[in-house]
């Protein structure tokens, strides 16, 4: 095997595999990344028991020599690549061992893992994909995912449910003490769809979302969904097991409903959050509707202080008063998924859910739970 | 007690403050900032078992409506100021136990600690003390600090030994596997000094000296040392003991003289790290001066492979070859401390100390020791 190619090329490129190269596995060759070099093509492969990658370069600068596959230890080819001087790289297979890397006034020679230890990935593409803005997707991964549990005694609450029915999507995840929603149209109508993605898998997908592409393609099979984006292929296993059904959850009915600019709410709630009680690690903060209108932010540690805030809000308050208390972070995680400056926050009763919506987010909700307080 | 403030004035002098901030202590009144107001004065002082911090702030902003002293948990005030709105402050003393503080709509109540338990600590300042360029001094500091020992075996090497003999001022630090030393002109003649503080004291340092202000002032006592930067006074305790004598651990005849481009070794020497044997934690990368005035840097790690890097020596070298050995991190730092693009590298021979200099950093010497290898 005997390539050369542009430097820049074939390091943005291992940027994005890496992505799926596992750091702690008992398998080595899950610590690699596999090469496989075609007449006019390289192909480079990671995986790990999540997530994994296949991307295809046709580069103008790539110059095909020998075909072949090799096995490379991800973390220092990447490394090397990193750090590597001059704008064209050679590659040479040496001794069917080791792989010889040379640019610039720099020659390194890489032990290479046996390409045959490599399991057979399939990556498995449909003829009928989901089509999707490839913005809109990020924008969907970024308003959910944080709400998805990060603890494992639950597993189906550490993915993103997806459903497709017709031409809506909707993106759901919650850890059961707060839930992110989205509803998105889609540009057509496709195939019904039911599935739960890890959210750590969407979080990795989403970095890979920052090239220029402008559409996303979602291929569904029964055991693993994979995303094509351009010349890149994203698969993710699917979680197994049902996820609750949260409709009922979200209120429908609103008595109170107060309207606030987003960053003046954000603020005192963050200042409020320093001198808190804490429920673990949790810091509660209270919210008061007081009767002249004035909404009151406040928190008290006995040992530490108190903090006393003014929030005025926007537009007339709908409803007279409330009081309730919550988590600082699940508030301040839910009012950043917002692209609005202007917010709206409803409430049902002070032992009820209560509910966050954007002026200019349409689709998106975002729910969480009161904390009980004395 | 009851003041406001410019909120910006107080916050800019307590980032400096918080420098001087125990975080670990069994003593609660050490993560405290003690506050005395004066009519029209303003004093910050914070203490670790290392350092001390003084700041005298008599900003016109400062109304004083009463008098006194207060003592209030340092970590929870800073941040506090830090996410406070508003253009000025209003701090007030409530019950004599509690700090309010307002801000625009914030009003935080803080509890205090007894400011009667904190110590009467002394800023000793003297008549004649040592003026130095504050840019000078910050550079000596960025250029010897991180050769002194982190480890605790021999304390006296966790410092830096400063020396002042008539006009001229030198500091030494050591961990007795390589030696930065610099020496530079004082404007005047002043009193002799030899002592060695904890290079932890002039790194905190080097970040208060960031205000744009000229010169510092250094007064010495017999058991710590006191740099004065406008209304800061920063006081730091003395190590014990006696530096070692180094001056003679420096070769004075260089046989093999070799000039670089600093840019160009240092990136050559961090791609040979990469892939290098190792002792300890220590990568081992290896110099050879071949007969064709070549310079070869390589690395050999059995199990992940070898890189061969070359470098082209920029002027006609002194001397005909030399193979060396030595910690790639080490080189690496000492070449970060020049500000010259062209460095010299000296070598006495291959089991001998070797000497970095730059020909634009007069007085400053990074000294390495080889590693031996077979």
């Amino acid at each position: 095997m005997n390539f050369t190619i542009a430097k820049d090329v074939i390091l943005n490129h291992l940027l994005i595999s890496q992505k799926a190269l596992s750091t702690k596995t008992p398998a080595p060759y899950l610590q690699g990344i596999k090469l496989e070099v075609y007449p006019h093509e390289l192909v480079l492969i990671t995986s790990n028991s999540d997530i994994s990658i296949k991307i295809s370069i046709k580069d103008e600068s790539l110059k095909v020599e020998n075909v072949g596959q090799i096995l490379v230890p991800g973390k220092y080819f990447v490394e090397i690549m990193r750090k590597m001087n001059g704008t064209e790289v050679a590659f040479s297979v040496v001794d069917n061992n080791t792989l010889r890397i040379q640019a610039g006034n720099s020659d390194v020679t890489l032990n290479m893992i046996n390409v045959e230890d490599y399991p057979d990935i399939q990556f498995i593409t449909n003829d009928n994909p989901i089509k999707i803005d490839a913005k809109v997707m990020k924008s969907v991964i970024r308003q959910t995912t944080f709400a998805a549990s990060a603890i494992e005694n639950r597993p189906i609450l550490t993915g993103v449910n997806i459903r497709v029915d017709g031409g809506k999507l909707t993106a759901i995840a919650t850890d059961s003490f707060r839930l992110s929603q989205k509803h998105i149209d889609l540009p057509a109508n496709f195939e019904k769809m039911n599935v739960v993605i890890p959210a750590r898998s969407l979080d990795e997908l989403s970095k890979v979302l920052e090239l220029n592409l402008d559409e996303i393609l979602i291929h569904l099979d029964h055991k693993s969904i994979l995303f094509e984006y351009g010349n890149v292929l994203f698969q993710s296993r699917l979680l197994d097991g049902n996820f609750p059904e949260t409709s009922r959850l979200i209120p429908v009915e609103f008595p109170i409903v107060i309207k606030f600019n987003k960053n003046d709410l954000f603020v005192a709630i963050d200042r409020a959050s320093l001198l808190s009680a804490r429920e673990g690690s949790a810091s509660i903060v209270k919210l008061n509707l007081r009767a002249d209108n004035v909404v009151e932010i406040t928190s008290n540690s006995p040992e530490i202080g108190k903090v006393n805030e003014e929030v005025f809000p926007l537009d007339k308050v709908l409803g007279s008063s409330i009081k309730i208390a919550f988590s600082a972070k699940f508030f301040m995680e839910a009012l950043k998924t917002f692209n609005s400056e202007q917010v709206y926050v409803k409430f049902t009763g002070e032992i009820r859910p209560f509910v966050i919506e954007g002026e200019l987010d349409p689709g998106l909700v975002q729910l969480i739970l009161p904390v009980r307080t004395e």
